[in-house]
């Protein structure tokens, strides 16, 4: 009755958590929500009445143009026609997989990679190999081109900055020698880098696409962890031979993006302030992230490995006594605290057994000691 | 290097032709957007903060018991929670290719029926069938349960009420029947209805999914047509059996529909002005379709013939001597007319020789004689 997909359908352990969470007396470290007195003022008193017209499937131009603006500071040569604004930067992955992905097809990510850029790539029956990242948190270049030349991916999914969950950003020179490898294997890349702006220590590398000199790719921004996630506004920048299939794609899934979002995100982007802004996002989640990082030296310094994020949302902690940390999430939401299992981040959940996610943006700091507390004492037995 | 369903990524006519009928001098009757004069005033100021964070996949829950209960009242027996926010009801197709469609799958559809229909569900590789309407408007339930047992598809796509392109709505024998076909065969029906608000002459009647007994159903409708097609807001009612696939597959293709729009939705809906705002569209657009037909009387009696739609935004002309019409319209757009070509409406083009689709929503009613006079000269020869 159903497509063949449909068997690929996995429900998000996500949602489910998100759901088991909400009960205010849990310490939920398992989303990945951004904290809610971060979130700008929803002021749209002013919206053009000319917004409330169907829009194209590109964008908004001041969006694109500033976006395309932002992306050349960072180190990206493009320019606004090759920005495709889209409902959210998870519409980067439907978009990509229906370009790319047939059953059967190879995709390369790394291992972990966010969860849910497996469930897209599942869903289209790509098959999912993952190069491990190291501990001290890069993807060797070696170790990625042989996986390749195994492989063959029709492209490689990666997120280089603060990534989901693991936290890892590589390093200019590292990025360097992967976007080498891409070059002369041409194959595709997927940069996600929905975290670039919450760097804690010092801006993150330039993104890996602007070292490419000849692949193909997909760059895919958010404005959801700096600006409203309830707009749901994201974007992708993509190489020419790319993009128009890309806006056509966008185009059958749903002809454009809400206008009034562009409109919002385009003034906070050309406002003088918006990097005041970040710079308090920054510092709200770096005093979060070392809260945590506290917590975790006084109750885990026995029980797990970790580097400390330089960016982005998560704690990603390796326990020194593996052990399914699916089981512990049904023990810890008992005693009212949550956090999000390893496993579901490997294309292969055998291969992730033993990792907690833990989130520090949406978490009171005076309530991330207790939890942390806790949960010690849960992973202790 | 792409997949393979890129191959039958059709790019929009719908798209080159809005592009091309933008210069002002053009007279066009080629889109589908409503009368801008007729969009409701855009007043954000009060948009509640909250709304800013990340939202459910399901959609707010004020708008969808609004959703529900308007339902309820068109005789659809659903709940709330059978209701889903989407980001514009095109992204009903996708959600729906997704849930039935695998390269080869065959679907039956209207003949003539919706462009965007045809190029997601093609996107996605169904083997489509039509079922040909007549020239009194009506589709045929013998004909239709013929197709289904000949066909066997995975699901039926119709668009009952006002269709785009033909302006047909059935009568309530005829769903009647059509509903007896769908719960007798088990075929799952998308009944697709954003013009249901739009009728001239008397309301339309009930939807065709309010007479299934047992069959699966998808029922989706939009707000571009009747508020504000900027915010990109729409839904679908699934039976219960469907639903909660969707609801995974709404998540993976971008999470949720933006919150703001949800809560002007909302706030319309609940607004006791709403009433008089159709009532104002009705006026405005009947008055519309009024002249084109005055026009057509003078101009195309002895060209074409055409059924007076009793909504929605268009006519359909039937040509006494077929011509191809995409070769009419590029003659018309050197005379700055613009109008649709009927042949893209049918799964096969050729089976669609010599259709026009007029909009008379978006053209101001003095120019609308001009264009009339015009685009006959160019039938004419």
């Amino acid at each position: 009755m159903f497509s063949e997909r449909i068997q690929r359908l996995s429900g998000s352990l996500i949602r489910e958590i998100l759901a088991a969470a909400q009960r205010p007396e849990v310490i939920s470290f398992a989303g990945g929500l951004p904290a809610s007195q971060c979130l700008p003022e929803l002021d749209l008193g002013s919206v053009p009445q000319s917004l409330a017209q169907y829009g194209t499937t590109e964008g908004e131009p001041e969006l694109r143009e500033a976006i395309a603006r932002e992306a050349n500071k960072m180190g990206i040569a493009c320019s606004a026609d090759q920005v495709l604004v889209l409902s959210g930067s998870q519409q980067a992955l439907d978009l990509a997989a229906k370009l790319f992905v047939d059953p059967g097809t190879p995709v390369l990510t790394e291992g972990p990679t966010y969860l849910a850029a497996l469930q897209v790539l599942k869903l289209f029956g790509a098959e999912i190999h993952a190069v491990p990242q190291h501990a001290d948190g890069s993807l060797d270049a070696g170790e990625f081109g042989a996986a390749i030349d195994r492989v063959r991916p029709a492209f490689s999914y990666l997120i280089p900055s603060f990534q989901n969950p693991s936290g890892a950003c590589y390093d200019e020179a590292n990025r360097k020698r992967l976007a080498e490898v891409l070059d002369t294997a041409g194959v595709p890349v997927f940069e996600d880098d929905p975290y670039r702006a919450l760097s804690y220590d010092g801006e993150a590398p330039a993104p890996l696409v602007s070292h490419l000199k000849k692949a193909s790719f997909i760059y895919a921004g958010s404005f959801s962890k700096t600006l409203v996630p309830g707009l749901r506004e994201g974007y992708l920048i993509a190489s020419p031979d790319l993009y128009p299939y890309l806006v056509k794609l966008k185009q059958a899934a749903d002809l454009h993006t809400n206008r009034i979002g562009q409109w919002y995100v385009a003034r906070a982007l050309n406002d003088p302030g918006y990097a005041a802004h970040i710079d308090k996002l920054r510092a709200t989640y770096r005093a979060g992230r070392d809260v945590m990082q506290d917590a975790l030296a006084r109750h885990f310094s026995d029980l797990a490995d970790w580097q400390l994020p330089r960016g982005g949302l998560f704690f990603w902690l390796t326990l020194k006594t593996p052990q399914d940390t699916r089981k512990l999430l049904a023990r810890a939401l008992e005693h009212n605290v949550a956090f999000m299992p390893g496993e579901p981040f490997y294309p292969k959940p055998e291969d992730g057994i033993g990792h907690l996610r833990l989130n520090f943006s949406h978490t009171a700091p005076e309530r991330i000691e207790e939890g942390i507390a806790r949960l010690a004492a849960l992973v202790r037995g």
